[in-house]
This record gives C-alpha cells, sequence and structure tokens, in this order.
C-alpha cells in the first residue's frame, strides 16, 4: 500500500500500450499532477503535447487481461487559478441550420478559479455570465486504460477501455472500473475539468491542471464490458459510441450485467427493477464517441443482499 | 377563474383536432379523471380505447395558432390502488443481440398503490423486487394539443405539439407550454404513471388510471417551437424525435431560445452559460419519438433579470 | 376493369381517413392528374393546398384492414414545361459546421422539361449546370394510404402506410404494395418528380405537376409491415423512419419476410442469400422520416420456384 | 516505375506506423498477397494473425503529412478457390426484437469460387441458395493509411485513414485516395472479397485471400478530408463513421469538396448538380464505423472544364 508521488515529464495523446512511466502494486496509491487539455500545466508552461495529453501510463503488477483495472480518485482539485472554455455550443448539438447571431467573435473564454472558496467565475470575454458564481466540481475528461488489439486510440474519443468520456461525474470519491486489456493495464489520466455542464457541449468544460490522488487495485479474473464506477449512492456503467441512441445500449446492458453478475439478481429482477428505477446521464455529446452513464441507487438493491 | 369538474365519456387515441369536451376561458381550471394507458379507469373497467387514451380535448377561448398554450398541473395523483408495468426492458434498449435468459414467462407485472402512505410495490410476479418501496411521483405520459396541417398524431408518439413524451419531470407543480396549432389548442391528457424510470425503459410506467386537476393558460401572440415547462427551480426545453442525438438538437436549441428571447440574454451569454450548467435528462427512449430534456436552474439567471 | 378518367378539385396535405373522391373496384384503372408539390397544376395555378398536396383519395371496394393494397404506376409524365428545384443541400446531409459560400441568394431554381425528348435543364439560375441534359425519370415523390388508427399524417413525412418516400425508384411501370389499415385502403398520390437525385437532398426533386395513369387490386387476407415494390428486375422493401440505421432495419427485415412469406426460402436460405446479393438506395435523408430500400434481383430466386 | 513483388511474412491487425515492410518510388508497382479475414492463406494456412490481419505498410518515398496517397487497384483476384462467411444477418441490421427461426445451426459458410469462369457457388451449408451461380467481384474490404496523432486503429473499423470500409465498389480498376497523416503513408492492405452485398450485412463477404497488383504515387500539397474513388464512369467520397446519417454527411461534404476544388464547379453549381444526380452507396452497416459512398457521373462534369 505504498504513496508513489510521481511528477510526469512526457505525455501521451493516445492510450495505447506506450512504455509504463511507473509500476506499482495493487493496493498503491499515486498523487501526480495532469495538465490541461491544451498541455497547459500548473504554471501555464506548454507541456509539448495537446489534445488531453495523458500522465502515465501507470503499470499495475499482476494485471491481465481479463481483469478488471479499480481506480479510486482520492483526491482531485486543480492546480491553478484559472481554466478555459471554448465560447460556442457546438454545431452537432443544435438544430440543422441554426446559426448564433453572437456579438463578438470570442473563441476561448477565460475563467478565475477560486481555490479557496471552491467558486469559478467567468474573466473573459466580460459579459453578465461573469456575475454567476458556480461551484467547483473538479472531475477527470479522459482517463482509461490500453484498448485492446496493441490499438492506440486518440485522447479526443472514447471505448471500452474508457478515454474522453467527459462526464461530470468522475469527481473525487468515485471508483471506477476499466476492463484489462494488456498486461499491466496500463492506467492513463488527464483533461481535468473544474466544472462541466451535461454533454460537454462547448467541447470543453473549465479545462485546468489539476493535483490528483488516485488508487489502483484490480479485481482478477473478473471482466467487464465496459467501465463501471461506483459512489457511495450508485452504481453507474458506461457506454462510450456514437450514436448516443447505441450509447444508451451498452451503459443499459452493462448494468444489467452488474446487477445480475454482482448482485445476484436474476434477469426478470434486474429489467423489473431498472424498469421503473434506472436513471440516465448524459456524458458528452462533443466527442467522436458519446458517452451516456445508466444508474442505479444502491439502496434499491438491499432486498438482493 | 372557474374549476370546472368534468367527467370524460369518450377517449381518443390520437392527438387531433376532434370536437372539444369542453370549452374553458383562460385562466379557467379542469378537474378531471385519466384512464390508464390500456384503456382502465379507476374501477379497472375498459373504457372502449387503448393505447394512451386521452381525456379531452379541452378548448380554450380565444387560442389562436401562434400562441403559447400554458399548462399548470395542479394536482395529480392515481385513483386506484394498483397499476401494471412490462416486465422486460426493450430490444432497442439493450445491446444488439443480447437476448434476456429470464426464468418467468411473464408479460405484465402488477403494482399495488398505496394512496396514503405513496409508495408502490410489485405484487406479481412474486420476487424480490417486491421488497423494494418505491415513493410515488405521479406523472403524466402523454399529453398535449392538437397538432399543425390538420394532423392527428397516435398517442404513441410525440412531437413539436407534445404527445407521447414520457418524461418523469412532468409531475404535480410543473407548468408546461406547449405552441397553439388550431383554435382553442385543444389540450388532451391522459397515461398517467404512477412511477417511471429514465427513458420508460420497459415500454411503460406504473400505468393507471388518475384524479388530475390543472389549470390552462394563454400567451397570446408569442410562439414556441417545443414543447417548455419550468417548476420552482429549473427551466426546460423538451425535445421530441428520433433518434436521441436529434432529441438533444431540438431541446438544447428551444432552450437557448428561451434564454435569449425570454430572460434577455445575449446568444453568447447562453452559449457560455450552458455550456458548464445545462442538464439533461431522457425522457422515452421507447416511443416512436424518443424525448430529451435540456434545462437550466432558475438560479442561475439572477444576473440576467 | 373500367378505367376511370378524374379531374381532381380537392387536394389534402395528409394522409389520412377523408371522404373518399372515387370508388373503385378491384383491377380498376384510374387516369388522373397530382399537382406539384407548391400545389402549382399544369398551368402553374395554385390549387390551393401547399406541401406535397395529395389527389384522392380513390376507395377500392371490399378492400379491409388486414389487406393489401396493390398499385400499379401505368403511366407518370409531366404535364407542363417546366419544374424547380431547392438551392442548396439541406443542413442535415452536410457536416456539421459546414457553410457553404454561395455566390449568389437563390432559393429556389428552374428547370426547363423537354416533354417530347425527355430531357430536363436548368434554366435559372443561369450557370454552367445548365449545360447539363438530364433524362427525364418521372416518379412519384408522396403516395400511399390511410394510416392505421385514425391517424392523419403530414404529406411531409412517411411511415409504414406509404407517404412522403421520395425515392427516385417509383417510376412507370412499378407495382407498389402497401398494407391496408382502414376500409377501401384510401389511396392517395401527388408530389411527382420529374428528375431527382438519390436522397432528395436539396429537399426537392425537379417539382412539377403530373398525368398518371394507374391500376388498383387487393392481396386480400395477405397483410405486409411496410411497402414493398416490384418491377421486371428487383423486389424491393422500404423502411420509412429516422434515422437511417433503423429505416435500413426495417428494409432488411421486410425484405426477409418477403422472401420467406412469398418465395419460400427458409430463414437461412433467405440471410445467407441477402448477406451476398442485397442491395441499399436511399430513398431520402430530407424528410422527416428517412426512406431506405433494400432489394434483390428476381433472377436470384429462381432456385426457390 | 519499379514493379515490386512482395511476399509479406508479417500480418498486422492494427492500421499504424508500423515498421514498413518495403518502401518503394511514388509510381511504383506492388504484386503481393493478401490473407483472408480470419488469417488463412492461399492454402488455407493460418498466417498467425486473425481479424482481418494487413499486408504491409508500404512506405512511399516523399510521402508527408498533407498530401494525397493515391492507390491504383490494377489486380485483384482470389488465389483459392473457395471462401466462407457468416450465415446470419447482424442483428443491429433487422428489426429490434426480430428473431430468425433457423433450421439450422450454421455458423459459418463455405463457398466454392471456381476462378476461371469467375463464378462463386455455395458449398456447405447445403441448400438451395446453392443453386445460385454468383458472378465474381473480387475487392478489398480493409485497406488504408497509417492514422494521425499516432493512433492505431483496429482493423474491424475506418475513418478518415481509410480501414475496414467493406465497400464492394472497391475492385479492380479503381483508383482509391487516402489523406497522408505520417510520413511515407504507410498502406496496408487485406480483408479481400470474392463477392459481397451491400452493407456486408452478414459481417462478411466472401472471406478469401487474394493476389493483388496496386500502383502507389502522390499528390503532394494536396490534402482531403476523406477516402476518395474514381473508375471510368464515377468520381465517389467516402464517409466512414456511426451512425449511417453521419456517413452521409462526411461523404456528401467531401464529394462537394472535390467537385468545387477539383472541377472547379462554384458552391451552387455543386449544390444544384448533386441534388438532381447524387448517388449514394451503402459500403457497410456492420462495422464500428459505418460506410457510406456518394458519387456522381464523370459524364456531368463535362460542362465544368
Amino acid at each position: 500500500m505504498a504513496v508513489h508521488i510521481f511528477e510526469p515529464e512526457t505525455y501521451y495523446s493516445t492510450l495505447g500500450s506506450h512504455p509504463p512511466v511507473l509500476e506499482v502494486d495493487p493496493g498503491d496509491t499515486v498523487s501526480t499532477t495532469t495538465v490541461d487539455a491544451g498541455g497547459g500545466d500548473r504554471n501555464g508552461d506548454f507541456c509539448g503535447v495537446s489534445g488531453n495529453p495523458q500522465t502515465g501510463p501507470f503499470a499495475v503488477r499482476g494485471a491481465e487481461p481479463g481483469d478488471t483495472l479499480v481506480v479510486k480518485i482520492d483526491r482531485l482539485w486543480p492546480n491553478r487559478p484559472n481554466g478555459f472554455t471554448r465560447a460556442q455550443i457546438a454545431p452537432n448539438v443544435v438544430d440543422f441550420g441554426y446559426e448564433p447571431a453572437f456579438d463578438d467573435t470570442v473563441d476561448r473564454a477565460w475563467w478565475s478559479l477560486d481555490l479557496e472558496t471552491g467558486v469559478a467565475r467567468l474573466s473573459t470575454p466580460r459579459n453578465r455570465v461573469g456575475g454567476i458564481k458556480l461551484p467547483l466540481k473538479p472531475m477527470l475528461g479522459c482517463f482509461g486504460v490500453a484498448p485492446e488489439r496493441g490499438q492506440a486510440i486518440s485522447t479526443a474519443t472514447s471505448g471500452p477501455n474508457g478515454g474522453n468520456m467527459d462526464y461530470r461525474g468522475f469527481v473525487e470519491g468515485v471508483t471506477v472500473y476499466f476492463p484489462v486489456f494488456v498486461e499491466g493495464a496500463l492506467f492513463h489520466l488527464g483533461d481535468g475539468h473544474a466544472v462541466q455542464g451535461d454533454g460537454e457541449i462547448v467541447g470543453t468544460g473549465i479545462e485546468t491542471s489539476m493535483d490528483v490522488t488516485f488508487t489502483l487495485d484490480l479485481v482478477r479474473g473478473h471482466s467487464i464490458s465496459w467501465p463501471r464506477a461506483e459512489d457511495d449512492r450508485y452504481i453507474m456503467a458506461v457506454g462510450n459510441v456514437r450514436p448516443l441512441d447505441q450509447a444508451v445500449q451498452h451503459a443499459t446492458t452493462e448494468l444489467i450485467r452488474w446487477l445480475c453478475g454482482g448482485y445476484g439478481l436474476t434477469e426478470r429482477e434486474a429489467h423489473l427493477l431498472l424498469g421503473q428505477c434506472i436513471r440516465y446521464e448524459v456524458g458528452n455529446v462533443y466527442d467522436p464517441a458519446y458517452t451516456m452513464v445508466a444508474k442505479v441507487e444502491k439502496s434499491l438493491l438491499a432486498p438482493f443482499n
């Protein structure tokens, strides 16, 4: 149960079978940093890689294809007092033919982050949105493991191995599960958002660099098909694909599998329960793969224990 | 501001330009009942029409195409102690090729509704789901106005005129807005659900008959493109279409229009605000038209007053 | 086997259970006219209804729900020397964010139709496209029967009952089959195109008024789920829905049903045959419901006779 | 203009920046072989890699990011007398809930290929489909170049760099264009089909090993966004993505770009021409990315020369 302090020097713009920067034991904790989506670090200096550059990958000793990697996000907080967003809702999220009539030509907006009080405010452009205080809800936009088949997949997108899911529920305190496709699992992380709306519809959250502490563990010999997660209140299953209809299908089916395989429900019980109790949350509707999360309250699972 | 007690005798399975059953003034309140999705009334007797039979239509004096109909749901509560659901998640909501291994052949499940304590419990089939107490959250699954162009549209589906949206947020206390396409607006309602999960993924909520009280009003000369709604906390815009990706587009664009046209935001302010603050909720992913709701907290709109 | 000459005086902008304008016997032929999509007749005069106004409906004596209506398009030819198209590919058919840089502001283009030589040429706007001679391939864009459940459905869209399919294969010589949902079937037709590209991507073909002769017949007691068609070379099944992925599903499944139910293939034979021999054609990717056609050559079906 | 005879010894199951197996000059011709989708060579022996194993990559001297790679398919013919297909239409291509009632449990079908007369016939399972003689139309299912950003992408899918497009129009005589993302372009090829239906709806064409001869060339300093192709009659643009609606968008937009950038049409001319003359062909509706091809006849482009 070692704690590793890791200062990154290299970054990747794909999730793939890159040489691990650190090898840890199951149960170990890593404390490190991530740069922002554009590659800016805590000082705003460019790390040399843009497009959701990833810290890592971290190898877990003994992880084998067919295992499940457990990632507990212990702590996640911005390490600088600002972040940026894009300023236009993406064309794929608005009506065909809708063209906004903007009164300025802003492409990138900057937000101040008060790391003490935990509040974000729009700095530029100057307009009335700056009058709103948004509570910080730091999350990881892009993180996951090396994919199957020797692939190296752009950090712009996501899949069964995780990646650029941009789900605002991936916050401190959440435990995320990924299928292991390669020896060591090879965990990557980056693309921290201080705040993000559902869908990441402007193509960004409030992009900033982060201090991150996480704990890695393994469930050996247990494979899952899509990322899963849980917090105190919910279990969640994640589908990453376009279109959103299909992301719904993967998330729902993975949640059924979890209920039946992990909680011992019969399939009939799972269908009856989810029919009246499932909740969906939109991760992103911006990236090449969209993300939908299906979840159910843990308290509803008491009768099955 | 009259209150009309209306006992329905006829039901329609389309939203269309049917002869109104009652004509009311703007501001009037109507207290009536709805049968369940299968046409069963408070006694379980069949009303003669199945498939989300609608009470109404109710005409509002003076309503003209181009106006907006305002529907406040004043009270909504089941009027019988049971309801039914289907027992299988629909094939379009699960992975292609997924086939559940059920241990029974149940098609329809029955739930008891305790109307005093406000709790639903599975009665049949008998299994452990019956150990869960679900709080009643009565909602209207299908309601709306006569569509444009002399159409009569099945209560299985929905569109700009509302219809079978199956959004679990349409509960008591919510005000819903519909575009008026015909004289009198012609408001229909039915398909009450005592409880419903996101997405209506088994094809039903807990279907039951309801006592409903609602107040109708008009915003004259103000047209909207898609249904809108609000409660104490949120303003909401609704997109009804397949696929879900496109429902996202309609809901998002309608919410932008509301912010700019109704709250005076510039388009840039609307894009910046929604980018970090929008919330999506899945209405249904079962009906011929899916439903997505885009919403934003009213408290965030204070700077624009 | 009477031949009826019918001169329309009324037009509908929905497919629905309107009073029939003429009742015919199975086997009868009707010779009539259609106005263009905007309601212009052979003289360019406005008929009073716009948006794909329909001639009809024509009732077939004895047609009952569960039968199949047979429509043979005997003759179809424009009855005036011009037609119009829109001039811009629809936003839903091009990349998100693509904005054309037009050098003019044309919204509607006019084409001359040489009815003797069978050639269409762009008249206005004047540009080099006018140098192209397009062979006339007159087709019906919108035709079908009254839908189920008492619905009246806009002629902008389509469904199991046909409607605005905008498939350029519906030409003279083709026999089209529709499910019968109401007594008399109630056949409507209109929206003739002198020429149309795949997908109807500018939202129109070359819209013009037509002389049409067709023969109506019945297959009693045989129901189909989606429109079917055949010509000398192919049998075809039609799916009408958004998104295109789902239209593929309906068209493919209906073609399997036809092979198994009509030609006696086993399901395995149908799957093996279609796997290597199916052809798809895009009807439209513009209307509220898209249209995909799945077809297979009749010559391949010889072993199953 | 050298001709290289290349005997492959290694195969890749991703398109990526693998070490080139051969470096050639622009204009050079390569004569080589491909194994079938399962890794079977001309003798049916397993090459060691399954899942559309690729021959190559071949590097072209001087190819730089921003260039276009030109691939002329000079010759393509099976090099063994048999091939296999799957025997069931994929669940994503048929109606939700459709379950075929098969009379056997065949998973893989075998077809004999008469390489002299150019005819394929079903061998097993034995049924009446075996009575059909299908003309061989050998095509490449999966071929393309290394993708951008250092990615390595599974040969199960496709993208702007080509890959598993499974379009039955990629036959002998066709010239295909790919964007160059890495030095040398790195051309891969494999997954030959002796015959394939539209959509590759059983998940395979008739999978077999091939003799292939192709010529590689460059268009320097000219970049394209999606693969393009041409034969004697058509120019074609290819969109590779899910859903099919979006593949339509990419293919259409790329064809507009080609007409404007390559043939000198104004955008208005391109929209007017394609509106009435575009043709779509479905590549595949099976792979993770679907493929749609938009094309137009070269003869229509005469006025623009």
